[in-house]
């Protein structure tokens, strides 16, 4: 038995461990296109704040402990077809020497790659000019590179999702004066405007000039100019706006790396991502696929596309212990995901309103601002809860959170993910056995006060017969 | 309607809150023994540590707000008998003037009372001699008293249960020196020995002396010797030991007050307490009771007696809708419980492993001490997690976890507490979809990692046709 992994990131080393874990007797090799296996890229920001000493310590694991594990490695190797009636793949080491590797079973985690968006002159700079973009281990020392050699002092971020977000407050910790530009209304657009409104809050109070509603239009070298690049765009008045800046960061999501797999002949599906069912198979045979190549998908909306490490290492995992003819199927995302931004944290699962509605619920939404602990206590701080359900069947459709670092924001969102999981009511939350003491929560958790919040604001049916709920 | 409500802590203010909610044409009457509806019980700590500025603001409502609900407060009176079949309370005022009180419906939260444990002399001494059991806001102003007029400089915790605990770090924080006295070979009895071990530590490390399976055997007041009190035990090789302190508090757990129900002709279960059925009928006619003085249906154990703030809110809500007339269903404890004690934070939520055996489950553990977050980004600390699941079936019975202050561990167990609720096993926590970003979690969240350490390390079944699980 041979198992042959392409991609050497989360889903790609997910599988080949699961399948060194169930099988030790199982060959497992794993073709790296680059010689960072199972790099966490999620780290990459806190490496460029120096918050991470050395780049070496985003391994999640060295490549000296996977080979441990008993997989082979061939590193700095691309694989550049996929035959798939022969059982293998055809891949060129780092001297430029074409091979095949035959297989037994195949697993592809060739991930994503970095959107370019549609901005007049990107094609002509690059990380020479002081312009990068950000997903790679390689990416990651060409700007290191710009960085330490021509020490910008201003720099301009071209998106405000999670990395854009996060590199705004990396670069801001190195003392870069930042410009942060979002297309959409408001920064953060994975979550409502009204709560990405308190991180835009948090930007600005660190010194980040945030500019929203507007798009970037133009980028080009000045070597001559007061800075080395002049950014143009539009902003939301339709103004026309011009930075000088030194550097410029260009993160504006991620689209699958799908060219391996649809020349084999994948199908592909949402957002060009390639299909694959719960077991992570592509209908190819022998051939797995998971990560942020595939399809994902979701408890709440069936087959859609959210790249997350989260759900790579799931899928990654299942692949590998089918791969083995083990019968693991992924058992879905809810698109649970978090960020820190400077001191305040964001978070989100299930759906928001509008997603929702497309999905064919009627979604409802109430607010609440409950202290993450009993106010008496010193150092609470309130955690901003939008609670989204469903008005007719009362089901929990989604949550969103917003609050300070060191109010546990991240970990009660895991329990909204876990009660969407479960298919519960917003009401049957306040059934859930959830811990308390007086410095970190209160009697009924925060999480049961939004929920409460929002039973209230949307009664659904009448509990004491003879009484309408929520006359009050 | 008349619902009439006997006890203004948790449980009681619940129960009127909820029917007010629900009804506001209702009529609401609150029988409050002394003269603090819903104060906090489990602040007390902190405002003896000095955190909590004023007793005052240990009400989780003032009687303003109480009452602005419509409810009506009658405080400083207490409930001596009531009359089923008349539909009535006795009751006698701060004066001692003695009326009856008709209701229609009755919700019956007396809570519980602090255990006597049998130690020689304890009758003989009291608040005035420095000795002081600690349950009411009555027992905290004795204590306050004691405090602000005798600046005592040593004292004795008989006891390191949840609030045994809570005192030593106020009053150690107080500049008081401790000495903590624990029947049990560890402190924290309701968490695993080794885990218990790790709270020891940290009481150690803040210069309380911890005196483990010791028996305190006498306390006498000693007015003419180096301090005012003298403590004997009997410490864990038999030896005889005293202590000379200024303040001895017993804090040895709670008993059920049921004396009012029990002569009213409540049935008694466990522990004494009252049998109350889901929807917290006593099956007394008109009577429901609720909070600590009755038992506690546990989703895994059935019937017991388990006393939570968390709980008695629960239940208290039950039953203020169902005296209503509604149908609602108290969903069952999972006894999830968590205290700080210094830096450090320990929760449990389900069974250790001799409970889940004396009901009948088939429980095996394992241990893993996952970062809280990225090891590569600063600041990173293992959480101690004890994972206990049925061999046969794969369920999840349980799990402890201690962690630093700041880990999010009391959030982290409501994972594990949301997972019990389902029933999941064991394995099915990895299909969870939690929340990950660098600076607060990893890929797989710390509880993914302790349940999938109790999955290799206790192999249920085949997985993969032909390969034994965890052959390696």
């Amino acid at each position: 038995m041979h198992l042959v992994v392409i991609g050497g990131s989360d889903a790609g080393i997910s599988a080949a461990l699961r399948a060194r874990e169930l099988d030790p007797s199982a060959r497992v090799t794993v073709v790296v296109a680059d010689g960072y296996p199972n790099f966490s890229i999620c780290g990459i920001p806190y490496l460029i704040s120096g918050e991470v000493a050395h780049w070496r310590n985003l391994a999640h694991r060295t490549s000296a402990d996977l080979e441990a594990t008993g997989m082979v490695l061939r590193l700095d190797t691309r694989a550049t077809a996929i035959d798939v009636a022969g059982q293998r793949v055809s891949v060129i080491d780092a001297a430029g020497a074409q091979s095949w590797l035959d297989y037994d079973e195949l697993v592809v985690g060739t991930g994503a790659v970095p959107v370019r968006p549609p901005i007049a002159g990107l094609d002509a700079v690059g990380p020479d000019d002081g312009v990068h973009l950000l997903h790679t281990m390689g990416d990651t020392f060409d700007l290191t590179r710009t960085l330490e050699t021509r020490h910008p002092a201003t720099a301009l971020i071209v998106g405000a999702g999670y990395v854009g977000l996060e590199m705004a407050e990396g670069l801001t910790t190195r003392g870069i004066a930042v410009t942060q530009v979002e297309m959409l209304p408001e920064v953060l657009p994975t979550v409502d405007p009204d709560l990405g409104a308190l991180v835009h809050t948090e930007l600005v109070s660190h010194g980040v000039d945030v500019h929203t509603a507007t798009t970037v239009t133009r980028i080009a070298a000045t070597p001559d100019g007061p800075a080395r690049l002049r950014v143009d765009g539009i902003g939301a008045d339709g103004a026309e706006l011009a930075w000088a800046v030194d550097l410029v960061l260009v993160v504006v999501g991620v689209r699958p790396d799908t060219d391996l797999l649809v020349a084999a002949g994948a199908r592909t599906g949402p957002r060009g991502a390639v299909v694959v069912d719960e077991t992570m198979a592509t209908g190819m045979a022998h051939v797995w696929a998971a990560g942020d190549c595939v399809v994902t998908q979701h408890r709440l909306l069936g087959v859609t596309y959210l790249p997350l490490g989260t759900t790579a290492h799931k899928q990654g995992r299942v692949a590998g212990e089918n791969a083995l003819g083990g019968h693991a199927r992924y058992a879905g995302s809810l698109g649970t995901q978090v960020v820190k931004v400077f001191d305040l944290v964001a978070a989100r699962t299930g759906l928001r309103e509008h997603e929702a509605r497309a999905a064919g619920f009627t979604p409802v939404s109430s607010q609440a601002s409950p202290d993450d602990h009993k106010a008496y206590y010193p150092g609470s701080r309130p955690i901003t809860i939008q609670v989204t359900g469903d008005e007719r069947t009362g089901l929990l459709l989604g949550a969103q959170l917003i609050g300070a670092r060191g109010t546990e924001t991240a970990k009660r969102v895991d329990t909204f993910a876990t009660a969407l999981f479960h298919a519960m009511t917003v009401e049957q939350i306040s059934e859930l056995d959830l811990s308390y003491t007086p410095p970190l929560g209160s009697p009924w958790d925060a999480v049961q006060i939004a929920t409460q919040a929002w039973a209230r604001e949307h009664p659904r049916a009448t509990l004491v017969p003879g009484i309408a709920v929520g006359a009050s």
